[in-house]
């Protein structure tokens, strides 16, 4: 891309002219890529942190691919306005269905649309909560697509006419959808084959099995008068894994009542 | 600072000359501002999205500060090794327990050492799930500091000793704590007065009261066949609050069964 310097968001405009390749990062993109769609009023914070580390390395290399579309340049008029007053009065302002709509409706492009094979999101707190299972289905799609909100959300006729899954990440309030989006993204594109050098660390992580991890310890031996459990410098691997295995199940019965009852149920059934 | 151009992480040293305006960031701080302390081993990915926005322009004007901390420079050796192999054996690697304790040991510094003054955070997927209700309760602290994990997590030792409170985004994995780390700060600093324009606004928001946020809607009228629900251009504001109310218990009840029942027991109670 000798003739686009820089990145691709702040150059994006409608146009007669503007082709796929004018959309593109400037990262490489493999052909057939995992490919993330981020609309959103500041196209300037991604990668952000996902373009550090193991997931930055991955979007160097091309293993995944972010396209993030500036929602401003889908605004109305002069001051390319995006927002407006809610119906019905109240505080703060709603993102405009018609500018959304334009937005979404170029993100849509060359993306399949069945939803297995292209989950189209709106990052929200009246969402379902975000889980690792979300992550596992979105990693195995061909890409997705995000919807950033801002001010008091979208109109929500966007979220009919483009049959977007509302996703929260917790029940707390954020400024916008961007720290969402990027949890979202670091957490499914990590599972994406080849994205983290040692696949084995994935599978002992978190939640793989419905516990809490074990703690964990390395040297130095001695610390602050705080010793590691002798069992995990016995050399006795059996010893270690039932050690681990009764230390997560302790943490997860203590912490959280929740992941327990859903671990004791499959593990009856 | 005429003497610190730049930003202050990545000049962050170990040495006896260290003075606490060496670890201050070049935005203004206010006497008594509340601010952040963040232990990472990527401090260039903050602000981030902390740095636009609302929250951004508050940390502009000093209404609040931020203070990454670099891990690194706390590494042993040459290569200021800051993680070693699993006591035990497994996979990845563990933060060690005396370089993340010499980071801490630098964080708490001029801090009060009441964590209700002061909370110490370790963002964690084995931590309590993070609330809106916690958000007010770090809001309303001095200040806080956070401990961004990466690899296997850190050494349980440096939690006992620090008395770290663990608190978990939700039940999915991330590469590290720093994505975690933003969106805690992101929900905390909006609540610090002053940091929002419109303080109606925050009010209004998603679990203020425990229910969903009702649907919202703006201009135009009519949007691809779909129109703005007739009551909310009645002008009628009694009928306006009714359904609105009636809607966020709908989406409450039908999406989160566990907020409805907690709703209902506040209700009843």
């Amino acid at each position: 891309m000798s003739d686009a310097p820089g990145r691709s968001h702040g150059r994006l405009a409608i146009s007669a002219s503007l082709k796929p390749r004018e959309l593109m990062s400037d990262t490489p993109r493999l052909k057939g890529a995992w490919c993330a769609k981020v609309v959103t009023l500041f196209p300037e914070l991604f990668p952000g942190v996902l373009g550090a580390s193991l997931t930055g390395k991955a979007l160097q290399t091309g293993l995944w691919a972010l396209e993030p579309i500036d929602l401003r340049v889908f605004g109305t008029g002069k001051h390319r306005q995006v927002d407006d007053t809610p119906a019905g009065g109240g505080a703060g302002l709603v993102m405009k269905p018609d500018v959304v709509g334009r937005a979404l409706s170029m993100a849509a492009t060359g993306t399949p649309a069945d939803p297995a094979r292209w989950p189209r999101v709106y990052l929200s707190p009246r969402g379902k909560p975000f889980t690792q299972a979300d992550a596992r289905r979105f990693a195995a799609a061909e890409g997705m697509t995000l919807l950033c909100g801002r001010f008091e959300g979208v109109d929500e006729r966007v979220i009919e006419e483009f049959a977007l899954e509302e996703i929260s990440l917790g029940d707390f309030v954020l400024t916008g959808g961007e720290i969402a989006a990027q949890a979202v993204l670091d957490a499914t594109v990590r599972l994406i084959p080849g994205v983290l050098g040692n696949a084995a660390s994935t599978e002992e992580e978190s939640f793989s099995d419905g516990l809490l991890e074990h703690p964990q310890y390395t040297q130095p031996r001695e610390w602050k008068g705080r010793e590691i459990p002798t069992v995990l410098l016995s050399g006795n691997h059996g010893a270690v894994a039932k050690w681990r295995r009764a230390e997560a199940e302790r943490l997860t019965a203590e912490r959280r009542p929740d992941l327990w009852a859903a671990y004791l149920a499959r593990k009856d059934g």
